[in-house]
């Protein structure tokens, strides 16, 4: 991965719970800020259910075609519990049992007081063969990566441990920044001059994403790349075009604002 | 689709807002719950960035796979809106102008008062060849149908009532429904039992859902399937198991509980 400027980034989500609506994801929102912050770029996410065979596919499509891969969910002890074994699978390989977990695990469980190592809970100390642990400071059962693929919980607090531990292993590229503004003219009539300065700018990625509101139009634009500079140019850019189009835009600071996506008028 | 019962759905959703963290996907969840209410079952969800092969490759891979597709996103006026020459591409079809949708458009931007129509506002009247335009009540830029895929706007609130009127143009099997319970024990405890019961109920899908909580633990169990008496049974035999392991399991109400997805000890 060494030198790459764009380093890419897959998320797989695996879970029943979040197609069938029972769970609002908070994965995807959280992995895709973090992972830019340190260069990776999440450039698809899949949801999908827990079945052997489209976790299997899915893994081995998304591992091949992306720089890294993570997924969510899955690695507890029950039996709806199958991503180690499809990540086995996905690579070829068998499972092993790490004997270091086993410990760490049944000291865990005497601590708790309440509970005690079982065959259930085995299976948390059970991992395809060639995964590089991740420590888990919360609930002690670790994630791993095998390759490019990094396998974490799907419970957020869980995961987000996880993941900055998984940070070690990870080298990012250029980091992604983004500068905003928002104007209160509808999307339609500020089309065409954005699409002229994106024509102009292709190495910056100019979004718009229109709000609803019951009163009047806001829409805000996104630009976003790895050249501070190229950016503020676009941004200021930006602001005079739509001022001199009857609009009254103001920069937005993008780390409190939030809107919904796409599609107005 | 007559006489299934089991019709599956894929959504796609288009936005490079989403990949980044700009924004939180609200619309998953929403069809998630609105397709099964009506006996389709999101079996997958794929958040891809504006780029053109990414877009045209998906949606030909998910509608060979899945009864329907529904896609969010990318179907205003400007430039990063580009889903409806992709759904083009991917079916080998043309684009049209529908003259209807031009003077429907016209008349929205002129109750509007201070907006006009333009070349831009004209892409929202043109569609890929073959379309069936689905009414959009908020915003007069409609969506549409081809074969299986449903094109919707990526504004929740736009999309929301797209879906109330594709609803017409869908068909679904047997409706999943699901019973749930709460129990104070670890994951870890009860998945020995709950495995058990699965492997009884081979056509109820048992999911076990661990909560973090500061103090003591507890686990959501939920069954799911298309027979509400099997349901019932597996939930009363559960309930009874966890009782002679000491547990203090209660009935779960689904419409209210939500939980973080998977994993604990």
């Amino acid at each position: 991965m060494a030198d790459k400027d764009t380093v890419t980034a897959c998320l797989i989500l695996i879970g029943n719970e979040i197609l069938s609506g029972r769970t609002q994801d908070k994965n995807l929102n959280f992995l895709a800020t973090g992972l830019n912050e340190i260069g990776i770029q999440m450039r698809e996410a899949r949801v999908i259910p827990d079945i052997r065979e489209k976790i299997v596919a899915t893994v081995n499509e998304c591992r091949a075609e992306f720089d890294y891969v993570f997924t969510t969910g899955g690695i507890g002890p029950t039996h709806d519990d199958i991503t180690s074994e499809c990540i086995a699978e996905a690579f070829g390989v068998k499972m092993y049992r790490d004997q270091e977990i086993v410990d760490l695990l049944n000291s865990y469980m005497k601590n708790r007081g309440n509970s005690e190592m079982n065959e259930a809970r085995m299976r948390m100390a059970t991992f395809p063969e060639g995964a590089v642990l991740i420590k888990n400071e919360v609930s002690a059962a670790p994630g791993y990566m095998i390759e490019n693929v990094f396998v974490m919980a799907g419970v957020p607090r869980i995961m987000q441990g996880m993941f900055q531990e998984a940070k070690a292993h990870l080298e990012g590229g250029k980091t992604v920044q983004a500068r905003g503004l928002a104007v209160d003219l509808p999307e339609g009539t500020i089309a065409e001059p954005l699409a002229l300065v994106q024509a102009r700018f292709k190495e910056v990625d100019i979004g718009s994403y229109p709000q609803m509101r019951e009163v009047g139009f806001r829409v805000s634009v996104v630009a976003r790349g790895t050249d501070p500079d190229r950016l503020d140019q676009v941004i200021s850019e930006l602001m005079q075009i739509l001022r001199d189009i009857g609009g009254n835009p103001e920069e937005e600071d993008l780390n409190t604002a939030q809107s919904t996506s796409h599609v107005d008028d």
